[in-house]
């Protein structure tokens, strides 16, 4: 589906434009057009291959999808695929935009997400000086927006594992605290695909040789390398809180578990001790004079409630009650 | 056995030719012969040395096999090993195609493993403006074919994966999932053979100085580059789950044995007082008057029931119940 | 909030300036301006910006704060992050000084930390020979005090790791030390998000091609380099450590479970024995002859101490008690 | 002491020689000469470093033994050190053999291994055209010997391993499973330690600049440089495997109790209730009416295997036994 | 201190000499000045400072102490740090000795550490043909030193390990080797802080640019760096052997205890068994004719036995007792 199709010149619009008028557009030396899609048709990105001259492996991905995040060139022509994570229910959803940049046209291809890039555009309307950068400047922009789409996520993880840490050393929360911690790992490893190919990529595009579109988009591209590096960095010390988290909350099962024991044997020594008593004068022998005795049974009362305090508070003691 | 032997021109099949042909052939400047064998023999192979000047170690690998997936060049001629991996039965059978490549030949010997790859010189045959870059896009064809059989595995492993997750936090669960993680992890392991070693090399037929005669075709092996880079993130991330799935499942070992204690503790202590009640009252002492109380029988089983009921409600309470 | 605003000139102060002044001493071809801002609002970075022409993305870096530590060239001006660390009760408090470097001026800005760089001024003024190889020097004169302060720090999580240490093999303090480990993980992360990426960067500032102004100072950068290596490798030790005390820490517990277990066991085999013996005599048969016999009680309660007695000095000898 | 001392030219033999012809034979522009040596005495060292003009500190590395297998240049000689391999007993033994390469000799001294190289030597003999490459092709005949040596020993290791794996499901197999693993990591490390410094420095015999003397052997070397990688990615999986393994059957002997207490719990509460029951038939309260009943005894009998009959089935039904 | 101060010409001693003669004998352009120093005071370091021209920041290093082990250029001046590692009592010590080089002189600090190096003086005017290659073969001849005392100290954690490992399938032996684990792998970290990092840095010193006064002894400290690698190889082994040795300990522990829970069932089921079967004929039903038989007690004791036996003989079939 078509979004926008816009022909723009010294950083300013000069017009919507049909997707018919692309070829005319392409002609001016000092125009670019920028179109935008969204879940795109084959027909449509054959279309679109037509009046850019898009590689064909380069349409092939943006039409399969599900692509590794990547930046790569065909010939003066840049091909970018992003991963869009938003937060959905208790997982994240994926979704992709696919970027095709030339010398003086820029086509996104976006699917399976809800948010769309019109604030981008907005933006660079209102900063003229900074559009009239071209394409490149555009691409920025885009980048800079997905990537910035990433801080409330792991801001979101962060505060997941913040509550984990919460009730780690908490007794009887070993069961959801391994579930929650399971569970975050896996939505790591979903940000952490998206972020760190990025990553790796993305000084193609600033520092040593960069395509020409590029030439002037230096910092610009170095500050989105700058928050993947930032994201990428929160992401190691999520994974790495998560594996530690994961060995002290068997250490706390362990430990709960001997602190348990422990109570639960002082009981059985107390009762136990209690048992035998009463079973020894539950013997049937003749001659056993304190069985006569006429305060006999309260003295064996009184004795094994005795011992069962005299042991009560060895355990206290030792601190196994 | 000898597959195939095709002569092709100018991106078109001339003709099927006998191996005693291809000396012929190759002295036409613009044609190549297409060469496929399947569990070739030592005089197969000797013979397709003569004809193609092929060098004496990368036949010796053909004709051993089990070797690890490679791209190596012998001066102008490129040699190539790479790992078919099919799901058999509860394991991945594991087949291999080595493949000779020069400025106008390609000779492909597969072994141990039934699927061919008739499908790949149909489409090659389907697509003469392709074909017509010779025998390195044939080799792309080959390789993008072995590599899209990757990915039905990978799915498998994942599907297989997420199987065990969903049991594993399950009650008695335990010794099935962790069966199942180890030989998951062997079944990774064996997937993880054919693409890492592939994925390292395959940089040789791409970027930078590449042999002559893919001088035209680096777009073609990037793609299948990406396709493996691909795969071998989906491969990490699946070893990495497993790891975290396997301390997973000794923490809810741990953790349900521990809940099994505290069950098991609760009813212990709730008889261990009945039989230390009913010993007391089996005491033989003769002063006892409770025993001669009318009603003293129930009375006690009374106190042992009541008694056994308040333990059984604050068990139930903290949860032990 | 504006510190200090001074031009300086062969390594000797010439003036406190204001900042209405700064246009007036750049001109000056062998001067530099050293500003110092705490805190510092948009619209003083603004005025800095526009009297030093600062890049945007710079500046808005050191007024967003929170960044990754980082050196940064735009064009011949150098940006530097760096995190401030320090103790603060059980955490550590980590602010932030953004520095921007000229060949005629060098501005500091110091967010979220109490401590100032009052020292660092009066050691570079008190060195005039050093200070004359102008803004980079300065630069290097931040840098060390800054890093300085981590050695503190460094020794702080030692010493606490020290302290773990003496109570890992000590009864009872698994659970104390399981705590104490995992917050202490996650402060050696925060002074590692401190210093890896510094170290990682600092490379740019010695050694090979360097800015300009760094042309003189390079020995001293790489002073830098080497303090920030020893607390980096401290950092690891200290992470690797609490890896393996964890895992000690885990071990002791099941040691001393398995201990206190034998110790029980031990306790209830008496107490079994004592019961299974008084039970036998409490059977109700007419013909059981030492039921009669004048000495049949005290002899089975001899027989049942003995009993009890031979099975504690068994268990004492193989150490069970 | 030595074993062999042979002139050849063109790829043939010429003679066995006397050490003290060796000068005259180093004259012979198109000769070179192939000694081999075992456990050789400083003396013989001696004379050797006289006659080829060896380096003090390799002959002292031949001398000393226990070295790093490794691959030095010096000046245009070569000096190569490699592990001999071989299965002894439990355990591996490791021998050792250094070589040193010239333009016009060969010397290899052999230590702590029984195994020698005269096949090396007659297969060398037997094929003339490879051996016309001179001493660089003699050494890649006797690194590919001691190579190809490797192979048993990591298909003991894999058969070990695999073997161990039957075992590590089975009931009471722990102890057993990881001595033999524990075992096995160790017989890991040294072929390890064997195969990854070689690996490492291969590449100065092949691909880029190498050693005149190995100008025309470069795929010899990529073929042995192939086998070793290949033989260390296999071990890799083998210590990758080995810690899976490990943690397995911590997880195993954990499962193991765990089904082990369920068990045992369940017994401990049907005798439980058993004597919980008998205890209260056997109070001694004078109105207990179901006492005087002519078939009380056989009734609470039955009560008492009843209740353990609905126990015994409950638990089964469970799994507890 | 001072421990020597000598000038050599062409590989031999000249003269001792007072340190007020240095200035005079540096003007020689073929000889050089060799001093020791022993825990050097400020004083003494600051004349060195004059006389040689050393860098500030290398004896601010040399001063302070507790340096990464390093290899520094200042200028043509080469400066060199290493740790001197000692085993005491039971555990290691650690000096640092400090070394300045130039062209003509070699100047060596030793801090904290009773061993100096008067052999190596001796060793190096014993041999005239090699000490003639100057300042930079001293160095050699001190790192060669230093390193050779690092194998012993290896042996001792190989010895302590192997100590270890005879331990860690005994019976109760979990905590001691838990004990010695955690100690033994504090030593190894400090042995690899003494290790890896000059390994890292001895490259500086052979192979591509050198500094001009190691020009001809590039062999040499190959041979250096080459015993660094082998005691970093063994260090490695060491560490990761422990690692595996903690898992095993733990595992042990747990299979010793699964053990130990068996036999005690076992006894328990035993006993539970002899008590229920007291607790019925200790029932006070009227009707229970076998309580009349003559030998029904001695029956009842035999029923006892006997069920306690055949419990026994299935236990101890099945491996519990
Ligand atoms: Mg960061
Ligand atoms: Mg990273
Ligand atoms: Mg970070
Ligand atoms: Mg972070
Ligand atoms: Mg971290
Ligand atoms: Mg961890
Ligand atoms: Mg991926
Ligand atoms: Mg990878
Ligand atoms: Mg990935
Ligand atoms: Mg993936
Ligand atoms: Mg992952
Ligand atoms: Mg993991
Ligand atoms: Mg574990
Ligand atoms: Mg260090
Ligand atoms: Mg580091
Ligand atoms: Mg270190
Ligand atoms: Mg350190
Ligand atoms: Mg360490
Ligand atoms: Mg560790
Ligand atoms: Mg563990
Ligand atoms: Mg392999
Ligand atoms: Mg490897
Ligand atoms: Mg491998
Ligand atoms: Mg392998
Ligand atoms: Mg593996
Ligand atoms: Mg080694
Ligand atoms: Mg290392
Ligand atoms: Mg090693
Ligand atoms: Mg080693
Ligand atoms: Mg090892
Ligand atoms: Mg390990």
């Amino acid at each position: 589906m078509l979004i926008n199709c816009v022909a723009y010149e010294h950083g300013r619009k000069l017009a919507d434009i049909g997707t018919d008028q692309i070829a005319h557009w392409l002609k001016e030396p000092e125009a670019f057009v920028w179109v935008a899609l969204l879940d795109p048709s084959a027909e449509e990105l054959a279309q679109m291959q037509r009046e850019f001259g898009l590689h064909e492996l380069a349409v092939e991905d943006a039409l399969k999808g599900h692509q590794r995040p990547k930046i790569e060139e065909y010939g003066d022509m840049v091909f970018v695929v992003m991963h869009l994570v938003e937060p959905a229910d208790d997982d994240l959803a994926v979704g992709e935009v696919a970027v095709f940049v030339g010398k003086n046209f820029i086509l996104s291809a976006r699917s399976r997400s809800r948010h769309g890039f019109l604030g981008v555009r907005e933006r660079c309307e209102r900063e003229p000086l900074l559009l009239e950068r071209g394409s490149g400047f555009v691409l920025y922009a885009l980048m800079d927006a997905v990537v910035d789409r990433y801080f409330p996520v792991i801001d979101l993880l962060e505060a997941e594992l913040e509550g984990i840490e919460e009730q780690i050393f908490a007794a009887g929360a070993a069961r959801g605290n391994i579930e929650r911690l399971y569970d975050l790992k896996h939505r790591s490893a979903v940000l952490r695909h998206a972020v760190a190919p990025l990553l790796e990529m993305l000084n193609k595009l600033h520092g040593g040789r960069v395509p020409p579109v590029f030439a002037s988009t230096q910092e610009y591209f170095r500050d989105v390398h700058d928050h993947l590096a930032r994201i990428n960095g929160s992401i190691d010390t999520i994974r790495d809180t998560i594996g530690t988290a994961i060995q002290v909350n068997l250490s706390m099962v362990a430990i709960e578990e001997s602190e348990t024991n422990k109570r639960l044997a002082a009981w059985a020594a107390i009762f136990a001790v209690s048992t035998a008593m009463a079973g020894i004068w539950g013997m049937n022998f003749e001659v056993m004079p304190e069985l006569k005795w006429r305060y006999g049974y309260p003295a064996a009362l009184g004795a094994i409630v005795i011992a069962g305090l005299v042991l009560y508070r060895r355990f206290r003691k030792v601190g196994w009650l």
